[in-house]
């Protein structure tokens, strides 16, 4: 790994950031929770559930987004849009970090995951409560259904706070969220299709991770201290393409390595769920017929800890391990190569190198 | 019910309007499908299934947008947008569609309805081909997450529609989008928990109905001709609130007695779900000892045609669905007379008060 002094931990920046992002969610949802359960009690336990997922997150996307404006205003730090009072650029930054929770909502659905963020996921939390309540009808689609709407109404908030802006911030805002679903899409069509070639493993990992989560954020951030022209906008995506990238890597090795209390989601479910990853292509291509049979088993859903440990041999065994570390430091070093050419202060650049080096060298 | 000239078929001008959003939203979808099926061939697939359940609806909503702005720009009729080129009317109008398509599609999920719009459902389609294809993991759970994704989608399409707008237009499409998911939510609770009174089943009619379907697409069109004040949009709510309910209470009977060939989703489902509506609540409220037993079977998932056709007997025996009949009469005429307050065009009011009789007498 490219050696930092930030990047054996979270860099402080950006726990400074967290902490304001979440009181601002924390403060809207409960303002919320009033306002509707004045209206119907029971409309209570909805902005719970919310809160309670919503909580806990990295909030990278927000310090994308405020790196952004702090770069596009000419400013030198990341709580510098807190301290000029830039209300549309923190409301912008928690506006992402709604959308997340919306797509992990959503997501957990789909991969019926147990836990986020180290919380019991809202599905399976009100399938249990359906169960408990020997409510009528089916627990797992009661579940299901409360998690969805709920994902619904944070997608809602998210966009409630992006509201009016100008046309170049909202056609990003639009385009993100269409790259999200269609990278969603094609992440679970390729699962269940058993299509898991490098391809298609980089094209999920382009749309869920680098535009996403580091591409449009920076972007959009940009664009809420005015105008950004075509070249500034390239320059954003030449840094963060290769970022998010990196942090898709680093993510599937932390699906498989990491420590479960750490990453707060469950170690091994990526292999269950058959998603395409590099690390997986890469395996298969070098497999001799004995590992090709072990990487076989990838996507089986009842696939027990002796099984996931064979399979992470063989990952280690054909170099794909060191491979993936490999490509992540390349993908740093192309990254923050690109940073160097922002028009930005050099304390933005600065953050925004940080930041590469953490999400490729992060814990969870 | 209301005797009118019209109220026995969809009024002429609907189904004008309906023509120029169908086309509107065939010609947008097919922009994104080329676009995206460009980057994957894959990703097709997603907009032939959005185009699917997208088209044939009512359009309801679109016209009581397009009826609002007629409203307040002192048009008259409501073709009028598209003939004064209002394009930013026609995408409003068309938004409130895809939203209407975003939330069929999740609601479909919740209710596991197996046909919409006499189309077979997106989630039950996904999950049959992916049964067919044997492909791995559990096809309920891939049909479902793909019908999500895809509703996600068409939610941010709409989005997309609405974009920049005056502070007043943007603060109603959010606040609609959080009435609509409230909700939902209180009615998917209700059925569970067996919540099946009276004022539970109102306050879902209203937030589902009177203000997701009506009232807030007339004050948002009416926004779009410029700022709304206070008086006419509690005259719209005056308007709005008791045709919405007289919208469901219909909704409700059809669901119970209308044609399943006419209705385009399956008769009974209702029943099944345990769906709160006042009509059963009326049934609850005057049933004998021994109808009380019969109603007790309301929201059993496999009720037979045999106990449907039993429950709906004891509907009519203790006079519901009477009951039902005369309030709708009674909203309507309520719903008329403030719709002659309007400080609208006689052209307006009049198209106005034609959707109110239909939306309470309509056979789909």
């Amino acid at each position: 790994m490219t050696a930092s002094p930030s990047s054996s931990g979270t860099p402080a920046h950006l726990l400074t950031l967290a902490a304001i992002v979440d009181e601002r969610l924390r403060s809207l949802l409960r303002a919320e929770q009033d306002e509707w359960t004045a209206i119907d009690g029971r409309l209570e336990e909805v902005f719970i559930e919310l809160t309670r997922i919503g909580r806990g997150g990295k909030r990278l996307r927000a310090a994308f987004c405020c790196w952004g404006w702090a770069g596009g205003a000419g400013q030198n730090s990341l709580e510098a849009a807190s301290e000029a009072g830039a209300e549309h650029v923190l409301d912008a930054a928690t506006a992402f970090e709604l959308l997340q929770t919306f797509a992990l909502i959503h997501d957990d659905i789909m991969d019926d995951a147990a836990t986020r963020r180290g919380e019991q996921t809202i599905h399976a939390a009100q399938s249990a409560r359906a169960e408990a309540q020997s409510w009528r009808g089916e627990s797992r689609r009661y579940g299901e259904g409360v998690a969805l709407l709920i994902g619904d109404l944070s997608h809602v908030y998210a966009d409630r706070l992006i509201g009016n802006a100008s046309a170049q911030t909202r056609q990003i805002w639009d385009r993100l969220r269409i790259e999200l679903n269609l990278g969603q899409y094609l992440d679970m069509r390729s699962a269940a299709a058993a299509q898991l070639d490098e391809t298609t493993a980089r094209r999920v990992a382009t749309f869920k991770s680098a535009l996403y989560t580091i591409v449009r954020p920076l972007q959009l951030g940009a664009t809420l201290a005015g105008p950004v022209d075509e070249t500034v906008m390239s320059q954003l995506q030449a840094y963060g393409v290769p970022a998010g990238q990196a942090f898709q890597l680093k993510d599937d090795l932390l699906g498989i390595l990491g420590d479960p209390r750490t990453v707060g989601k469950p170690v091994g479910h990526d292999l269950r769920e058959g998603k395409p990853t590099e690390l997986l292509a890469i395996a298969i291509d070098r497999a001799s017929r004995a590992q090709t049979e072990i990487l076989a088993e990838v996507g089986r859903p009842d696939l027990g800890p002796d099984e996931i440990a064979g399979i992470v041999t063989v990952l280690h065994e054909v170099g794909a391990i060191d491979e993936i570390d490999r490509r992540i430091d390349e993908l740093v070093a192309t990254s923050i190569m690109a940073a160097d050419q922002l028009p930005f202060t050099s304390e933005v650049i600065s953050g925004l190198i940080d930041l590469a080096q953490y999400v490729a060298d992060r814990h969870h």
